[in-house]
């Protein structure tokens, strides 16, 4: 019994701090905490003018785990102070749900919320996911696993000159604006998943449900395969000199009945609009640019724990 | 700790048999096996003449658990006998991958596997779920909570008399087709569902990328909100009379952070095309007729893990 | 993640079956049946003319799993059917709870049970552990690691002579009597176990107290080492000419820290007297000699767990 | 599915904190830091003069799960930072085995250890499970659910002017001794605990097995019972005036078939003398005064998984 490589997040928006604690992390992985504060920026403030003006240090710290920077196979803790909270922004909330947002459903599920910026519901705990999937990427790295993601589409539009356009749009009349991201992971030998229960494409489904706004998912070609005829969906595969397989297509998207089948497994995850309207300054018009690297790091930590 | 329900499933497609046992369903359950029977008659000949003509009995043995028709709280153990079962039509499998199929990716994950038509990777494998699937339906009805599944559409077609007529075109061109199954669940209470690690919506994905041939999930208004704007995609609440809440509409699907909201859940599944292309007697064109009752045994088996 | 060896049981000692589904054995093992009987065959009739005179035939059918005795790495599903089942001879039971039985708890927790010969809380219900626990030794001896148990003393005897008489004086009185079980595990590699939550003993204590009767469990010097000073406790280590560590006494029982360090794991297994009294024909007087392989398979079944 | 308390624990014991993340704790809980800080006391100091000199302040900083005090049901994280170590008293360690510890074992293990004091194998590990354990303890008391634990013997003697006449010699010879806690859970209701794979000894004793040094637990009449005859081990039942059910004696220690029977549940845990020989300063004489707050913990964590 490998342990799998698994996390355990905690925080809310206003509290203290957040953070994780990563178990089954492999030892003498030798870590680099730079790419991590890169990923940290991509998470925080994104590419465009357009992106949340909450511009935290966001400085991780390691509580356990390393050893001069190497992983000892233990428990790997970590956490982020939330250092530019405000929650005297946000008394407002304490009275009313807000629309759209989790507000009403926390209520009802646990009688107490933490009112103050969303609480656990916010946006903010992806932060350690990632943090831990910039840790998993440095791991497939060094097994020359690839994974990334882009944003495809933001409400509709796929040329980026255009997305700018909708995007200082919908800044001006206070309004958001929903997307998708696509993501890909290279480098996968055939084999990893499980038959039924612990699919490669269900693991990743669900990991990618756990990012709010997300309201879709598929992989290979998707929702279109189901408008497709067979003799047009199938995969092909040919034999090498070596004897060898290699497939001539991949509509499968890289998995067949729950396992790789080593070719690239890409997939689209699609994203609702922002509930938040009309707040200028402290909120985004689209979740789009900070959620490639959110999605990055759920790829990588389900590939993870099929190693 | 009120140990939830879980299913494990076992058995190849030309086995022995196919069953499962259920852990955590509660006692004094009443089961109704007519109802089971008719949930697995739905799964093995569908509504219409383009089914397979596999027709086994498929008749449920329980092995443990009840006692005069009643749960006892302890393992409901069950299993179907594949007594319709020809490995010798499939001897010319041995030696071959089927394009599309998980013949490769076993062969490459195990060094072994079970050639006779499919082994574990055959749709049969989905049985033991529409059973377990059937008793978790007739408990939450016990809690007047209602799980359907119906084909939304075929190779696009949503009207039944062109999905009849495109059926009847891939049988005579020995071509299959895709589709997408539509669900829903009525009468949830608010407040199921985890925050972050098992959203409702993560859950409910995970189940669905179970099934054969699923590539694709959305709930709520799903892929469709990525085009939106925040302002039309939102769901406002009002307060009724007695200070409770109700919401005007339910762009969410019934869902936000996770957790239920009380309004109904309902998700689509897009199913690619059946890559077993012009064998005639012995396989469906289309998965979909099949496809809603599995799809329902999956919902149904999500929601009672959060009950 | 290689899914570890688990094993879900299910099974009234009067219901149909009593059986079991194991998933993550490995592919490829070649199972001897005639083990698996050997080893059921010592669970059902011990070596004395003491044990139980309920012989059933006890055959274990395999319902999946399985290809020409060869295991498909998917779950391997098997039951011995209820052959000798006599509820009407417990029919007295269904209005009174038997003193140190498990009747009046399942009444409590379920408001339910199977009142014919102890239901799920029979010792029955181990005959699905020793069939996985023969599987798992089987796997083990490919790898070689030799599990074994044995009886240690019976109601505080240790000579076999002194054993017997006990047991026919009990037999004589109407009584029954406690003992204890020696097991042992030689031939694990150093560094199995986790350091806190799941360490080797640990996962060895839980698995042993899962045995109906089972009262206590020690291992290395146990409950000895309490009255012991740290000087004659301690294991020394010295330095072999090729640099590798080997021990010089192993009090410690195979294992520091939760990982074991090389050396055979053993420990020892106290069991309580039987709890029905004076029933002549159909119960034992003591469990010890039926004991011994099913504390073997527990054993078993812990160690695949860490491989 | 109600979310069951877990506790996911991290830190070294020279590295930058000890702590953990407490999940499926209800929310609406009062929590009195007082209360924890008192247990950390205990874990720290004990009650002799024997006890290490190692004192830290060891204040529990709580990062998230919390609004004034109160928990919110999401995760409870928090941390004691290490202020008082001094790595550079174990540096001669980087290169030796320590005789009993788990120094070989993790080397084994992770091919990397952290050598300063112990490391992830530090008895300082524990005190995260004290801190949880001292909020189980508080919820368990708003159920009336009493769990307590106090040393039964050290080095054989039960007497507390002897065990202290021993402490002091084994101090001037600069050796250490073992010893027994004796453990108990009163205000259980029946009905707790699973059948077979959880039952409620089997968690206790597995939890037990996770505190560096234990080597034996038992419960009820424990090993004694090995030696008993069926008719001394019974426990007998009457019935009250309103049907009820009481219990006449309580050999079994409140726990039959895996399941609380609404007795007290009581139980020993046998500990080794501590490895680390004539050290002085830094040092325990003996783990029993701190073990016992550690074993109620435990004892506590294991409890409020089966509410």
């Amino acid at each position: 019994m490998t342990k799998a490589f698994h996390l355990t997040t905690f925080g809310e928006s206003h509290g203290v701090a957040v953070g994780g604690v990563i178990e089954g992390c492999p030892s003498g992985l030798k870590i680099d905490q730079q790419r991590i504060q890169y990923d940290l920026a991509r998470r925080a403030t994104a590419s465009t003018t357009f992106a949340s003006q909450r511009k935290e240090a966001d400085v991780v710290e390691f509580l356990s785990g390393l050893l001069d920077g190497v992983t000892l196979g233990t428990p790997l803790a970590f956490m982020v102070r939330n250092t530019d909270a405000h929650p005297e922004d946000y008394e407002a909330m304490k009275e009313v749900f807000r629309p759209s947002h989790a507000d009403y459903t926390y209520q009802q599920k646990y009688g107490i919320r933490d009112w103050r910026g969303g609480g656990r519901a916010s946006a903010r705990t992806m932060l350690p996911y990632v943090v831990a999937g910039s840790i998993a990427k440095q791991w497939l790295e060094t097994l020359n696993i690839k994974v990334t993601a882009e944003v495809l589409s933001i409400g509709g539009m796929t040329d980026p000159v255009k997305m700018e356009a909708l995007l200082a749009q919908c800044r001006a009349e206070g309004d958001t604006v929903g997307g998708v991201v696509h993501g890909s992971i290279v480098g996968l030998r055939a084999g990893l998943g499980e038959p039924l229960d612990d699919k490669f494409q269900a693991c990743l489904a669900k990991a990618m449900f756990t990012i709010p706004a997300v309201k879709g998912f598929e992989y290979g070609d998707g929702f279109s395969m189901a408008s497709m005829r067979g003799s047009e969906a199938n995969d092909s595969m040919a034999v090498n000199e070596d004897g060898t397989v290699r497939f001539l297509t991949n509509h499968s998207g890289g998995i067949q009945g729950g396992i790789t089948n080593g070719e690239t497994v890409f997939f689209n995850v699609a994203f609702k609009p922002i509930p938040t309207l009309g707040k200028g300054d402290r909120h985004d018009v689209c979740a789009l640019p900070r959620a490639s690297v959110i999605v990055e790091a759920m790829a990588a930590l389900t590939t993870v724990r099929f190693l």
